[in-house]
Order: C-alpha cells, then structure tokens, then sequence
C-alpha cells in the first residue's frame, strides 16, 4: 500500500488550510468542518480494505489535527467520528464515518439549544445570577429559561481585562433580564443575593478540572464559602480529550497591553505584568457540568468523554 | 452654669471648620488636629470646677465630631484624650488631657513607623507579598523589611475600579522592590507563590471584622483556601468605636463612572451599576492585625479598642 | 397508521386507573405494574411493523405515565422497558420488551434484599449508627448486618413533624438492635458515637443530591464537620431521570397542622407555618450511595441512572 | 476572732434560704438579690478590721453560694462584690462593697435594656433572623431593633421538645415581626433567606464556648456552612467563672416524657429515650457574643470575664 | 454432567499451588499467572457445551481463587476474563477467554510504563513532589517525568515504622531527581514547597477510599488544607472488586516489633503497641487516580472498576 | 550618674554566668534566678534616685539577657520584675520590685501544678488522649486528672526522630494509665477513638500560634477535621514577648543523623535530610491554650502577654 498520507483528499486539505488561517473559526465551526471532511474523505475513497481506509482517515484526521493541535473541538470531532469505524469491510467503515459524521453534526447543530434546555432547568422563577466573561453556552441557559417564562435578575462581572462582561450585560438585557454591572471584586459582596454562579469553559479536563477565564477558579472558591452554587455550561466538544492521559492544559499568557497601558507602564518602572488568559477551577469548587448531554458533577465528566470519544490513550491520528 | 457649648474656644471652631471643609484631611491629620484643639480648651478654659471643664471639653469634642460624623480617626482622637479625664480638681483634668494628648500625638506621629516595624518582623528574607489597593501602613511594613535588608517580591493586584495597585506598584518598585502587577481575578492562579496577604484597612470592627477596599474579602477567602497568612496593616485610630455596641460600618457606594463610562452604559442599554468602596472581611479569614501597638489576632482587636478609647458604650460628646 | 394511542390496550389502561386512584400505590409496586402492563402490550399487539408496536409502547406508556406524573419510580419502570426496544422486526421489539421487564421485575423483587446485603457489608460488628425518619432500604442494611451476626446500636432521631424514628425505633428493636430515641436538635451532641449515619431517599438527581425527608441535610452537614461516614440506601428505582436534563426536584409543601395544631397556632397570632416534606443534601455531604446495584459515590451515580434508564434526554412517552 | 461564719447575717441568711427554695429564683434576681445580702452583711458588720469584716463577707458570699452551686449568675454576683474588697480599713472594705453593689445592680437592672440596643444595631432595616428556643436577650435585641424602627422578619424553629419556639413567636408577633414557624430540622433549607441566626445563652465558657439550648451548635454548623453570621446575646452574668480554671459545664439531663410520652414509649419496646437540655458549641462557630457592655468575638470573651470577676482560679468563698 | 471441578486442568492446579506458596508473587504476578492458567483450561477443555465450559472455568478460577482469598489482584483477573465469557458455543467461550487474557496480560505488562506515563503528564519541569512509602507506580510516574526532560525535586517521607522512604530516596536519586529526606512529621512544615503529593496504593475502594500505607490520610488531609493537589497512582489490578458490594477492606495489623524492640517495650511497662500497615483515605481527599487507562477522580472510578471486571454483585467463582 | 552597667552587683553577674554556661538551664530554672538576680539588685543598690536604680536594674536586666538572647523565660522574667517598677522614690521602686520577685517565683513554683489542676478540669473520667513528643504540662494535667480520680486512655505517638513518646508512654504507665503506642503516621487512623489532643509548646506567639515539636501542627490539622479538641498545655513563660513585635521564632534545625544514621544516608546517595525541631500551628487549629493562670482560647492569649510582660514594644534592658 502507498503512503496514505498521499490519498488525503483535496476537500480534507482545504478544509484543513481554512482552519490554520482562521478562515473557518470558533469551536462549533472548526469541529463540523473537520468531521465533514472525514465524511468526504471515506467517500470519495478507492480504498481496497477496511485497513487501507483507516489507515487514510488516521491519515486525513492527521493532516486536520496539526492545523490547530491546541484547539479542543477539533481533535474531539476526528476522534468522534473515527471512534467506531472498526468494521470489517471498506463499506462498513464508509457507513460507520457516515453515520457519525452525521450525528456529530446533527448533535453539534443542536448542542447549544440543547445545552440551553438543560441549564434552564436548573433555575427557578425569580432567581439571581452572576455571571464571569462572556459565553454563549451561559447566555443559551438563560435565554431558554427567560422562554420557560421564568424572570431572572442578573449580576454581571465585568471581566477584567477585556471587559467581556459588558458584552454579557448587553445580551442579557436584550432577552429582558435584569443587569446590575460590578466590578470583579465585589462579587463576595454580592454574593449573599446570589442563586446561581454561571459560567462557561474554555476546555475541561478529565480529572473534572474546569479550565475557564481567568478568575473563575477565585469566583468558585467564593461561591463554596457561602453555598451557592456554581454551574459550568460547556458543550462537550470543550471536553479536553489529551487531558484523559493525564496532560494538563496550557495556559494562554496574553499581551500586558491588556492590563496596563504599555506608557502607563513604563512611567511606573520596571514592572512585569502577567496576563493569563485562564485559570484551572478543581471539581471541588463546581456543583455541575452542564452539557447538551444533559448534566453531570464534574467528578463524573470523565465518563461522559469516555463514552463519547474513546479512550483517549491512543490518538487516531498519530502514527504507530 | 451657663451653656457649655457657648465657652468653646475660637481655636476649637476653627479646627472644627477645618476638618469640615476638608482643609484638614487624612485620618491621622484629622486626630492630631482634634486631640491638640481639646487641649486649647483644657489650658485656655476657665472652669471653676473638675465637673465644669469636663463639660466644657465634652461640648468641644461634640463640635469637633459633628463636623464630620463618619470618620473614624476622629472619635478616636476624642475619646483617647477624654477617657481618663475624671480627675477630682480643674487641675487634674487639665492635667490629664495634656497627658494624654502629647501621649496620642507622640504615638501617632510614630504610628506607622512603628507599625511597619512590627510588620516588616513578620517578613522574612526571600518572601512573596500580594498587595491589594493601596495602603501607606502596608507600605510602611514593606519599607522596614527593606531596609532590614530583606528582599521582597509583590505581586500587585490592579484593584479595579480606581487602580490604586498602579500606585503601591510604583511605590515598591522605588523601594527596590520586584514588582508583578496582575489583574484582581488572577489572583488565585499566583495565591501559591504567595507568602504573605497584606492589606491595609479602612477601618476595623469590634467583632475583629476589616473593613477594607472592595476585594478584600474575596481575596482573604481564596488565601485562607490555601492556607496562606493574611496580614492587615492598620493603625489604631483606625479601630471602629461604634462597632464596640454593635453598630455596623456603612459601605460607601460611590460613583458609577467609576466602573463604566456613562455613555458605554447607555450603549449597553438600561442596567445598574453598583460600585461599593469596601467590603467586610470576617476575623476568620486574617491571620494578624498590626497595628503600632503590635500585632493581635482580629479576634482579640477588641481588648485593644476598649484599652485605647474605652468601653465605647458612652460617647463623651453625647449630650447626656 | 391509525392512532397509536387507539391501540392501548384494556390491561394497559386498568392498570393506569389503579396507579391513578392510587389503588395501586408504593413507589415498587407501580413500577411493577407498569412494567408488567408494557408488556401486555407487546404482547397482544397486532402491530405489523416495529415502528408501529414502538409508538403503541410509547402510547400506553404515556397514559401510564400521566397518572402520576411526579412519581419517581413510574417513569424509570417506563424507560427501562423501552430503552433497548429498538430491534428491526415486530418479534425483535416484542422479545426486547419481554425480556426487559422479566430482568426489571426480577431485579425489583430482590432489589431490597440485595441493597441490604450492600449497605451491611459497610458495617462492622459493634458500630453504631444514626438514622432519620424511617427507611425500608436503610432498615434492610441493619437486618442484613444484624443476619451477619453484626452487633449493632442505633441512635434514632425522632423525626419530627411526624416522628417516623418512633417505627423506626420499633423495627430496631425487632431486629434486636439497642435503640437510643433523641429528639432531632440533639444529632450533634451524640455525633461523636457514632460510625455511620444511615439515610434513605426520597429521590436521588443526576447531580448527585439527595433528596429525602426535611433535615436529612442538616444532619449530613453535621455529620460531614465530624468526619462520620453519611451513607444513604436507596433502590435504583429512586434515581429521578428528570434531573439528568436538569430539572430540579419539586419540593412538597405539606400541612400546616401537621406543625402545630391551628388553635394553637391562632392563639399564638398571625404566624406563617412552612412544613417543606424534603430538603437537598449535596453530594459533597453524602460519603455513598448503596443501591442494589452495588454502592456508588453520589457523584458518579449519573453514570448508573444512565446505564440503566437511558440519556434521559429524551423522553419515550413524549409525542414528538 | 471568733468564726466568720458566726457573724453572717439574718438578712443574708434569709436571702439564702430564699434561693434555696426557688423563693427567688431567674439568673438576674438571684444575682440582685445576693449582691444586695452581701451590701446588709458590710453594712451591719461590726467587724473591727478589714481583714475581719473580708472573713465575714467570704462566709456570708459561701452560704449563699452553697444554696445553688450550679447557678452561674449566682457566683458571678459574689466575685463582682469581692472582686476589690481589697482596702486597709474596714470603712475601704465597706465601701468598695457597697460601691460594687450599686455598679452591680444597676448594671443588672439596665442589662437586658443595654445588651439589647447594642444587639439591635446589628440588625439592619429588613433583615430576616431566625431564632432557636425562647430567650429574652434575643428578643431585648430585636425589639431595640423594631424600636429603632427597622422592619425585620422572623423564622422560629419550634424548639423540641418543649417547644419554647412558641413563645418565641409570639412575643415576636406582639412586637410586630413576620414570623414564620418551622420544625428544627427545616433550619437548612430556610438558611439562605437568614441574614443572622440570633441564640442566647445558658451559660458561656471562658475557651468561648456557648452553652445553650440543645440544637443550638448545629444550627451553628449550619449557619456558618453556609456563611449566615451566627450572633449569641447573652449577659455577662452568663459568663461560666469556674470555666477559666478549665472546668466543664454539666449538661442537664431532663425528663423522658418531655421526649415521648412513656406509654409509647413502653409500646415501641425497650428503648433508652436521651434527653439533653443544651449543647456546646465550639467558638469557631459563633461570630459575636453580644452583652450589655459591647460585643465581642467569642475568643476574646475569657478578657470580660477576668476584667468583671476576676482571674477565676480562686474562689472568693471557698475557706482557704 | 460430571463435576466440573473435576475437570480442573493440572496446569490450572500447579499456578493455584505456586500462589499459594508464594512462589508466584507480587500483584502484577499473580494476576498473570491466573489469567493464563484460565487461558489453559479453555483450551484444553473437552467441554461439550458452552454452559459446560463456563461451569469449568468458574470451578478453575475458584481454585485460583481459594489459594490467597485476600488478594486484590487475583481476582480481578479472573474476573476480567471471565466477564464477557457468554458466548453460545464452546468455542465462542474458548475464543473469547483466549481474547480476554491476551488483551489482560498485554495491557498488565505495558500497565506500569503506561500508568508512569499518564501520571508524568501531570508534572511540570521545575516541580517539588512529595511521597510516601515506596510504590514502583509513583516511581514509574516520576522517571517516565523525568525521561520527559523534566527535572524534579522530591521531598521523601521516611515512613515509620520500616522506613520504605529510604529505598525510594535511592531510587530517585538514581533517576537523577533531587532529593530531601525527612520524618513523616515533617510533612506539614514542607508542604508550602510542594506542587504535588504523589502516593501509590494497596487497593481502591469503589467509594472511591484509597487504602494506603499508614500516613497516608494525614497526609492527604494536610495537603488538601494547603490546596496542595494529591494524586495516587495504581493500576487497575488494584481496584478492589468486593468493595463494589460494599466491602471493607481488612487492614492488616502487623508485627509489633516493627515499632519498637520487645525489650525496650517491656521496660517502658505494661503497654500496647498498635502497628497497622494501611489507613484509608476517603475520596475527597484525592485529586486524581492515575492508571494505565488514563486518570480519574476518585469519585469515578466505580465506572472502571465495573467496565473492567462487571458489576461486582457476582463472584464468577462462586457455586450458585 | 556614671555607668549604671559598673553597678550591676556580683550577684548578677554570678547568675549571668551560670546561665550562659547552662550550669543553670530549663525555662523555669533560668526564669527564677534571672528574677531573684534583679531582687539582689533593687536590695543592694545605693541609688539614689529612683531613675537611678531603675537604670541600674536595666543594666542587670541586660547583663542577664545577654546570655542566652533566644530563650523564652528569660526575658519574660525581666519583662515581668520590671513592668511596674515605675515609683516615685528608690524605695518605692525596690518594693515593687521585691513585690514583683515574690510574685513571680512563687507562681513559677506552682505553676506546672496549677496548670495540672486547670488542665485536668477539662477532661473527663474515661477519656481518652493522644499525646505528641513528651511534656511536662501535658502529664502534669494527666496527673491531676489521674488524682482527681479520672481513668484515662492515652494513644501515644512515638513523636520521631527522637522518640520521647518512650518517655512520655512510661510515665503515664506509671500514672496508671492505660497506654497505647503508635508510629506518629497512625494519629489519623485512632484519631475517631480520641476525646482530646494535649500537646505542649515551645513557645506560643502572640498571633496565637504555637511552636511545638515538629508534627504538631499536621497533627492538629487531622484533630480539627475530625472536629476533635486540642488542647496546649503551657506555662506562662512559654509566650513568646517578641511575637508581640511581629518577630517570628526561628526553628531549629537539628543533626540530620537524628533522622538517619550518615553511613546509612551515604548509601542512599547524595540526598539532604532536613530535621527541623519544631513546627507552627495556626490558632485555628487549637481548642484552648492552658496555663497555670486559666485556660485562654489561642486568639486571646496576646491580652494575658500584654498584662504580664507589657506591651512588649519597649524591652526593658535595651539602652534607649
């Protein structure tokens, strides 16, 4: 058999130029491109055997994989769709990509209504929430809950640096809630008024680990101290599946710029500034995952990403 | 016996409107002002009895505290230089207040040099600091570690809205100190490269409650999480005598803009804004108060408040 | 295809009048019946296609299920049944549900005694233990361990307002356990005796709380501040598939008078009397979950409820 | 000279014998009233010496103590009286007697009135208390509350088994409070709506310890799992003397019948019935002890009682 | 049919003796040998019938069985090959025994390097480590770290009372680690230092408990008081099955000598000595359970133990 | 004046010397004869005034400080001889400081048994203890307990390297008390059978720490999560003046070959052995501080510091 590496298609290639320029970009989008590439890969293959055309899709999911290999939707996706094809002839493999491919996308297409019902159910009529940054997994929760009929008032954190609060608040006034704006200090002060913290994920680990914008972690630690509970909406395509073999997640160090004026700065002396984007919040401090898949503690989530990508100890795109 | 209010001295008037016009501002220069007026009038009364002074001086310090009714180094001044002031002859009352007022303005004007050398001995050579807003007294602390030749590193909370972190960066980094500057929310993500909390007050309470800047509870929560000592700085006359019956420290809530720019919030649409100056910090979660009389846990502040100003059930400028 | 719901069959709906005017009633005897009466259906089905005996089975589970359409045990009965009937043929779908009911029955008959064999085997001859309120399924834990020749003493809170502890009290005392009767203010003082607190459940959600008899949470607090172990015995009937989407579990608001006589309560005045039937205790609190299934931590109990009941996302009465 | 004993008064023998048959009786009259014999005994003495008429009074302070060893504000009364009898003649003795006396009594007759406004100050317009058995301290506190015209709402666990939760009640209805009535074991799932949890005391120990009703600590573990500040009102002559030399505080055992009615009892079949009056709850659990001189945190408490009564290790009335 | 324990092969009998002996040792051993004497007896069986082979494999692994009942790893190798031994025909048994022991003793050999993996994945370069005990898991995690190019530094309990800290100190300075040595008393004080608590384990418990060498809980509950993340590192063979139905796990009370000379005891006097090998750590105590199938909270690894080695609720070798 | 250091008598200088050559040792020791030194000196002093003398005694004081400058006891002796020596008149001063010497030795004499006394008040008959290292104040309230007729258990940790648990555990055989003997990893395991934790201290600080043998603190941590009570035995001349200051207690580091033997540690390889002699428990984590003037929660023990030795910002024997 030739390399099959040279069998990729050209759909597959220019799906993964589009994802490493950015042309294709957000979670969601990069996840369904690059599943919709499989599904063209297995095809339009002339495989011979239900090896050979494994041996293209690992092949494929490689040339996908390396554009971004630190996005957390992208590898989930290649590992959802190649999880199962283990048939025995080149067409059981081409139905097996096939069907996933389209559950994936049908799944994925919903996740965040989905994702929605569930958090909304959570919440009663009349409650306070606080809210961290900006997320849209959040702001499904509270849009279905405000079309269950139910009346929320909303504390927003603005979210320093980039003051992504100020989008939330924006949002969240638009579907009729009502906004009070604080800084991110003063959330103890408001604690006491609080039924639920929300927040979203960047990614979150197999140990139950939620990785989110930085200050999530000292939010959780304050919601504990009092017993309010905190509520993580991520989709499960923001479940980290390197994390399964114990790998910890990188944390983005931004520009300082973001925090002080590079001028400001300088005027001060010679100062270091340190700008992480994230900070890691144990499962502790977390009394649920919230998922399109319905909800879980964030002891359990490992299950769910067992289930639903593998694994995780083997890649399908490395090669043996 | 005539009005007593009406034989308060001229000097005793001009200091009153000078603390009332803000010409004389700053909790330890509004002490100094009010213990040194109290003793004008004890030397230039003519009260012919113990009783008759004590009355002339109780309506002095009734105008002093009226002129500004919320601040704390005021009363404190007041009810120092009055608390033993029961001497039997004219004599032994003047006497006494001249006692104690060159007593509380020797000891205030050492206050914070002596207060950072209690703290700086807490210090030890090699150590972390993290800093919220901006506080002379734990400035003071870090000063006299440096200079007994101990090398400190800080990591500096912004403290949003005002960003005072900005000035206490500026500060240190003239005391050769290495300076981090982060946003608030990072700060559980250094919390363990921490090796001392240390914040100022705005003012204390009897049940070893710190009032301080916004953030302060939220940030003593997440270092009591890790078990990292959290040390306020604070100077005696910042001891609440109201709270020693009960009473609580009203939060200033100030100016919106602060948190937001108002057309920024007009663009956001129709939502509140909450911008409270301080928060309460329960003893539990501080490790030492230091004060220039040494250091106490929180919990036993009270013994020192009612040492210092009394039992704090009668206020002497109270008219009986 | 006709009506699904014409075709319900006669067996299917008695058996929905009798669970309806709860002349069929506990919480095992209803999933029984209801069980027993899908297959009924399957079985006298003259369906013609798998597609159509599935709605049949999805009809008669609706008018099954909007008898009681909080009952807990109900809808799992429903759910079991149907969560695997997804074969291509009449006979295929038929034989699934014949089969699933035989196992859910058989497992439902013996689930008390296999619990109890579970939860005995967590104690240790000469423990103590405290209880709450009156549980078949922590009773059935004692038994088993008394059976085993365990020596076991028991602390019985009262349990008011309807002091179940005292039937509680009398089934120990059967069993030949010493029994020791507290009023429930007194759990704390006797915490330190005792090696297990044992509870049953009202209902168990997805997240891993427990819902059971008011004050069932305050004492796992307690307990949890102690270090004692909180287990709570409950049959996998108990699971409410509900929470897996996130619903929350409504609490029953029951009599006033079962509080305080209403003469009593006119005379002491215009008082509001709150007698909330259950409260949530957290998993945090609860150290194990023991059901027949084997003993699991409350976090991971989500994964159970969905090996057993399906994703609970969809629900199989609903018409969609 | 001739023995002490001898000399004690009829006056202090009748008061003795008074207390002694409950003739007099409630911890501030008994205190009153033992303060006022030991005032006859230096008033009457013809004790030619100071350290005569100090043997007379040490004997006339142990007959009375002897009548009611268990009572705490009993010796409390003595030590205050005996504290500084320390002068050089007998006129210094009798006077300081009679000085402590007045102090003494006038203290006691404004106790509750004092304790209560610095309680009330506390509570701020709104606040939602909730309140475990009847204590008139506690009701001193919000009713100094209602009277600084803040509106408060109320919920009043019943208090098993004697229910004094009723009484509570309804002397919060008369005062114009909301009051909402629940069983102990509902304290949790109401806790969120608590902006304080007020309890009295029966007697408090110098390690900070409060001795109250049983149920009080974990109500306490409750309120501080959740952080609700949990303020203890009690009167100084609560303050336990024989704790600062580490003695413990016997907890009353009561009656059975309180519990359960013997003739259920006897049906339900061999069982032990524990009915303790009160439990301890650990310092670490309180926020504020609030007395008629100030508040104070519950470690710092063991100062008022040695600046009121003494260092404690020596008993005023014990014959050395 | 004949008794099948009858048809038990000779090379079955021989590893039953070996175990029994000791001549065959050490967990990893032990569930070797035992899975592939299993393997014999399916392939030499001149069973007939699928139930008829079962029955004879259940009667071998009972025999294996019998020889260490107490062993955790035995069983589990049974039980995972005889898991999914339902097939219809003898030779679908036969095949899928053979299946299931080449996939057990392939994954047992590569179990350690794999485990050292995952955990190395949770170390960073520059990291501090702390162990107790000796337990070639952790050491796997540290060198396969360290072959990573991380460079780490370990603090090493001693670990009264047979001192396995030294071999471990050996082994990492071999490893090229640097290494402090302490007494497990010194925990605490170095704790601040630490980045990771690393312990191995005897057995895991299905409540999550980690059953581990004496010092263990202390010194998980000291780390979880500093937010110093413990992690625990043990392959599956150590997944204790019988917990699953709510056993406890005997903790082996060993010699006494190990903790003091007899000679020296008896000169001490009449005392006892108490010297067991294990604790038991419960669940929220631990971070993460490293395996060779990747990491899990404690909380979650019911749901390997079950998808390992079945629901646990019957033992394959016990005579129905 | 001349040099009031040429008056310090030979009698000083005597003491000075057989201090510094440890001819007198042991904290009492050395508090008695620093103590009576300063008596001969206020005796044979021909100062003429009474700043005179109160500078000659200053001198003795340094002269007597200067020997050993990290001991405890010392200074506070000096601290306490010299506190009120504030007359008018040298004879004023030499009676107060003969007052004070008599004071002071006479309670050092009684001291470990009025500790005892205090101590044993807060156990109970059939309690049960653990101990840590050996202590004099802990056995000295062990035995007052045993004499007041209380039967108590003790669970003694070994307390290595050192192992003066050996000690510990003979004497209390000796008390007749029953005693069990476990490596100091096993606390946690007996931790539920044990009423009460009783250590003893270096030193205590005013921050309400307390430096005592290493493992102390991990121990008090294990206490408090069990919700057990620990208790601090210690004389007053363990609190530590300087902490008043902020100065921290540095702990000694002691011979590696105490915690292994070097032929051993060679063996092993190119490691460090850290044996640090003490460690610092927060006050959080203990119950009550017990010394021979009463017992003190941790957080109020600065108030008895301040009123025995001053407020500790001046010491007495520095040259201003």
């Amino acid at each position: 058999m030739d390399n099959p590496e040279s069998r990729v298609t050209d759909e597959v290639r220019q799906t993964a130029d589009a994802i490493g320029t950015m042309e294709i970009r957000g979670a969601a989008t990069i996840a369904d491109a690059a599943a919709k590439a499989l599904r063209t890969q297995a095809e339009q293959s002339s495989a011979e055997t239900a090896d050979e055309l494994r041996a293209e899709l690992r092949a494929a999911a490689r040339v996908l994989h390396d554009t971004r290999p630190t996005a957390v939707s992208l590898p989930n996706a290649l590992r959802y769709v190649l999880f199962d094809a283990d048939g025995a002839t080149v067409e059981d493999v081409r139905a097996s990509v096939v069907t996933s491919v389209v559950e994936f996308c049908d799944r994925l297409e919903n996740a965040q209504t989905d994702l929605g019902r569930v958090g909304a159910n959570r919440l009663r009529d009349g409650d306070t929430i606080m809210t961290h940054c900006h997320s849209t997994d959040v702001l499904a929760c509270v849009e279905a809950a405000v079309e269950q009929g139910k009346d929320l008032t909303a504390i927003v954190k603005e979210t320093r640096p980039r003051l992504q609060g100020h989008i939330t608040a924006r949002e969240l006034v638009e579907m009729g809630v009502d906004v009070t704006l604080i800084v991110d200090s003063a959330a103890r002060r408001y604690m006491n008024d609080v039924d639920h913290v929300l927040v979203g994920a960047d990614s979150i680990a197999a140990d139950g680990s939620v990785i989110n914008k930085i200050g999530t972690s000292g939010l959780a630690v304050t919601a504990r101290d009092r017993g309010t509970p905190i509520v993580c909406a991520a989709q499960t395509i923001k479940l980290h599946p390197d994390t399964l073999t114990g790998h910890t997640v990188d944390i983005e160090m931004r520009e300082e710029s973001e925090v002080i004026d590079p001028d400001e700065a300088d005027e001060i002396g010679d100062i270091t500034v340190k700008n992480p984007a994230f900070d890691v919040t144990p499962p502790r401090y977390v009394d649920a995952i919230v998922t399109e898949r319905g909800q879980y503690p964030p002891e359990s989530i490992v299950t769910l990403m067992r289930d639903l990508f593998g694994e995780g100890t083997t890649e399908p795109w490395v090669v043996e």
